[in-house]
C-alpha cells in the first residue's frame, strides 16, 4: 500500500522530511485565526492520532477542509516534520487533503467528539471501536492473544482446535445451549412422543461446548504439550458484569506435569503476557492508567515482580476464619469460596496473586486427581488482587480405578466416558491443565469494569445484537 | 520440568554426554540377542522418536522392559550419546526405565504398531493423534495457525473475536444452526401459535455464525487492519470429503485497500505461512512427501517461488470455452465456476495459483462493490493447483446509494442492515477482505484427501462424536 500507518509515522519508521501519505478518520479539527487548520487523524493503528497542519492555500480548503468533522475519512499527503509542540514527535505539513467519506448530519453522529458513557457506547457496538477506550481495549485484547499464542509456541505447545459443537455434557460444568436444525413448527417425534433427535442434523442432541478440556486431554496424551484457545458457552441466566454467555478460553493441558509444575507454568504464562502488554502497548496502558484505573500499570508491574503465594485450601480456610472479618457467606472447611473470600486472601492477606491448592473433592469435578488423604483433590485456583479467581485447574485423575470410583460416586455412567477412560487404559500418564477466561483477563489488564466492554459484540441473556 | 522433549534432544539442545530424562510413549521395542533392548520413545514434540538403548543389567529389565509394547508410557533416564546408526543424531544409553502406564491387553490396543487405514483411525478420534500421520497433521495445523497470527501481527493487523452466536443471517451464505435453550417438550407459543422466541435465551431466534465478515467490517472502519480467526458453521447436508459443518476461518478486512491490493496481500500471506511450514516442520513435510503425496514439498516450493497469475472472470470464461475441453458443467458467461473449471485454470492453463477477478454480480453477495460496467462486482477467488478455490474475497461496496440499490434489487430489508449501512453514513472508506477456510488450507499443505482428518473431532451430518 502506498500509505503509512499512524503508528509507523509516530514511531519514526519514516524520516523527517519524507513525503508521506496517511489515511484515517478525523478525531478533531481546530482552525487558527491565521488561516491554518489542525487535523487530528486517527487510523486505529495506535492510541494517538497524528496531527496534520493544513494551510489555507489548498484548493479545497474553504469548501472541504473547514467542513471536516469528527469521523470523516480522509487521505492526507505532505511532508513529515518533527513536531514543535509537546506530546508528539512528528506531524504532517499537509500538501493535499482528499475527503473519502463525510459524516451524515454531524450533530447526530453517535460518536461525535464528546465524552460518552460506557453504557451509551454499548448501544453502538458497531461504532464504539472508533472511541479511545474501545480502541485501546481492542489493541490490548489483540496483544494478549498474540502474546499467548507466542508464549505457547516458544514453550513447545501445539494449538488444538477442540470442537465447538459437542454431543456430550461430560463435564457438567454448566447450562448448555442446544444446537439444532429441527423445524420447531414440526418436531419429529418418537413412538413414545418424545422429540426424535435421531432426525436432527447430528443424529442426536447436540450442544455448544462449555470447555475443551476433556477433548484436549486426548491430544496431551499423544503430543504431550497442547492448548486450546477458542470460544466456549454457558447458558446461565446471570446478568452480571463478570459473565458472558459466549466467551473465549485458553486451556493448556500438560502431560507428565503435576499440580505444582502446572501452577508454576500458569505463573510464567501470566507474567509473559503482562510483560508483552507493558512493552508493546504502553500507549494504551497509559490511557487506562489515566482514565480508567489509576494503578493499571503499577498493578501489572507488581504482578510481574512478585512470586505467587502458595497456600493449601485447608490453610486458606483457617486464614479466613482467623481473620476476624465478617463475611457475607460464612466460612468453614468444605465451602466453595466466594468472591469476597478470594479477594480477601489475594488483596488483604497475601497482597499478591495466590495459588490455592487441594480443594475438598465434594466441590470439584470427577476428573480431578484424588489426593492421598481421600478428602481433597489436586485442584488449584489462581486468585489475583482486584479480580479474584483468574485461573482454575487441576491434576487429572490418571488412575483408572480411582477414576471409575469417582464416576460411580457421582452417579455418572462409565459408558458415557468410554473414550476418556481409554486414555487411562492405554499408556496413562500423569497430566494437568487449567482454564483461563480470556475476556476476564482483558478486564483485569485494562481495568474495565464490565466484561461486555472487552469483547466486540457481547452475548448475554436477551443480548445477541449484530 | 526436569525432563527434556524428544525434539530438543534430537536437535542438539543438549550436549552429548549429558544426563537426560525423557518421558513419552513406546512406539516400538526390539530386543537383541546380546540382551539389549532398543526402545523408540515418542512424545509428539516432533515427528521422530528417540531411541533408548536398554542394557539387561537394569533391575526391571526382565520383569518390565521386555514386556513393553506400543503405547506404554515410560520415563527413561540415561546418557545422551551420538548415535552410530544412520538416521538419528542422538540416542540415550538408558540407566533407568520407569513404566508409567501399561497398555491393557496389547493385542487389542486400537493403535497397535501396524498400518491402519485412515478410515479406521477416524473411528478412534481420541487415540489417532498417537499415529505418525495424525500427529504430523496436528503439528502442521499448529504451525500454520501460529504463522498466520504472526504474519498478521507483523503486518500491523489486530485480531478481532467476532461473535459465534448471531441473531442475523445477513450474508445468507448458507444454512444455519439454531442456538436455543427453549424446552422442546414445552415450546412457548405466541397468540398466533408460532414458537415464541422472545422467551428464548437471547429474546429472539439465534444462530451459529456463517462468517464474521460483516461484523469485522465495523472494526476495519475504526482500526483499519483487522482479521478474524475462529470457528464458523454451515448446516448443509453435504457429506463430502471437502466440507465440515464446523470449520475455522481466517478473514482479514483491510480499510483503504482495493481488490488488487487485497489480492496481493492474500498472495503474501499464503507464501508466508507455506514458508513457515517448510522451514519449521521439515520433519513432518518429509513424511507427507514420502507417504501421502509425493510432491508435498515441491508443490509448496513452486507456490512460493511463482507470482500468482491474474485473470478477469470474463477472460477466464473465454479460456475455458476455447480450451476445447469437455466439461461436465457447460461454460458460459454468468456461471458460477465449478471445481473442474477452477482446476483446469490453475492446473492446466496457468500452471500456477491464479486470482480470478470481477465476477458477474448475479452470482455474488450484496455487499460486493459494483464495477463501472454495472454487470460485474469487485470479487476475487484465489484458485490453487491441486485444490481449486482456496480464498474468496471482494472489495466491499462503500457507497451508500449503490449498497441500498443492491439491497433493494435482492429484496433485502435495509432495516435489517441499519448498522452495516451506518458504516457508509459515517466516514465511509474503500475496504476489502477475504475468507480463507483454514481446515482446507491444512488439507492443501498436507495432501490429506479428507478434511475430516485435519481437524481433531470433525463435525458433519450425523457426526458429532466426543
Amino acid at each position: 500500500m502506498t500509505h503509512t500507518s499512524v503508528a509507523d509515522l509516530l514511531t519514526g519508521k519514516r524520516q523527517s522530511g519524507e513525503q508521506v501519505t496517511v489515511k484515517g478518520w478525523i478525531r478533531t479539527r481546530r482552525d487558527s485565526k491565521a488561516g491554518i487548520s489542525f487535523l487530528a487523524i486517527h487510523d486505529g493503528s495506535c492510541f494517538h492520532p497524528i496531527q496534520a497542519v493544513v494551510p489555507n492555500s489548498l484548493d479545497n480548503y474553504q469548501d472541504e477542509v473547514t467542513r471536516l468533522t469528527t469521523g470523516c475519512s480522509v487521505t492526507v499527503s505532505g511532508t513529515l516534520v518533527e513536531s514543535l509542540g509537546e506530546g508528539q514527535a512528528f506531524e504532517i505539513q499537509a500538501e493535499q487533503v482528499d475527503v473519502l467519506g463525510w459524516v451524515e448530519n454531524p450533530d447526530s453522529y453517535p460518536m461525535a467528539a464528546k465524552r460518552h458513557s460506557i453504557e451509551y457506547l454499548r448501544e453502538y457496538s458497531h461504532l464504539r471501536a472508533r472511541t479511545n477506550v474501545i480502541g485501546a481495549v481492542t489493541r490490548i485484547r489483540n496483544c494478549l492473544s498474540q502474546a499467548m499464542h507466542r508464549f505457547f509456541h516458544e514453550q513447545g505447545y501445539y494449538w488444538i482446535s477442540t470442537p465447538i459443537i459437542t454431543a456430550n455434557d461430560c463435564e457438567g460444568a454448566g447450562e448448555m445451549f442446544r444446537v439444532s436444525t429441527l423445524d420447531l413448527a414440526n418436531l419429529p417425534r418418537t413412538e413414545q412422543g418424545d422429540v426424535d433427535f435421531s432426525e436432527d442434523f447430528f443424529g442426536k442432541e447436540a450442544f455448544l461446548t462449555v470447555s475443551g478440556q476433556l477433548n484436549v486431554e486426548t491430544y496431551a496424551c499423544a503430543l504431550s504439550k497442547v492448548y486450546t484457545f477458542g470460544p466456549t458457552f454457558r447458558a446461565e441466566k446471570s446478568n452480571t458484569s463478570r459473565h458472558l454467555a459466549e466467551f473465549w478460553m485458553v486451556e493448556p493441558e500438560i502431560a507428565f506435569a503435576d499440580l505444582d509444575e502446572t501452577a508454576a507454568f500458569a505463573e510464567k504464562m501470566l507474567k509473559y503476557v503482562f510483560n508483552a502488554v507493558l512493552s508493546e502497548r504502553r500507549d494504551d496502558m497509559e490511557f487506562f492508567a489515566q482514565r480508567i484505573q489509576k494503578d493499571a500499570i503499577t498493578r501489572l508491574e507488581n504482578f510481574i515482580n512478585k512470586d505467587f503465594a502458595q497456600v493449601d485450601y485447608t490453610d486458606a480456610i483457617n486464614i479466613l476464619i482467623q481473620s476476624g472479618r465478617q463475611f457475607e457467606y460464612p466460612v468453614e472447611w468444605g465451602i466453595d469460596m466466594s468472591s469476597e473470600h478470594e479477594r480477601y486472601l489475594a488483596e488483604e492477606h497475601f497482597k499478591s496473586p495466590v495459588v490455592v491448592k487441594n480443594y475438598p473433592k465434594d466441590i470439584k469435578a470427577f476428573y480431578m486427581r484424588m489426593n492421598d488423604d481421600g478428602k481433597t483433590v489436586a485442584a488449584m485456583d489462581v486468585l489475583a488482587p482486584g479480580i479474584g479467581e483468574i485461573i482454575g485447574g487441576s491434576q487429572r485423575e490418571e488412575r483408572l480405578d480411582r477414576l471409575d470410583a469417582r464416576l460411580s460416586e457421582m452417579n455418572l455412567n462409565p459408558e458415557d466416558y468410554s473414550w476418556y477412560r481409554d486414555l487411562r487404559r492405554y499408556g496413562t500418564v500423569p497430566h494437568s491443565g487449567f482454564g483461563l477466561g480470556f475476556d476476564r483477563l482483558v478486564t483485569y489488564v485494562t481495568g474495565m469494569q464490565n466484561i461486555r466492554d472487552v469483547i466486540p459484540f457481547p452475548r448475554a441473556p436477551r443480548l445477541a445484537d449484530y
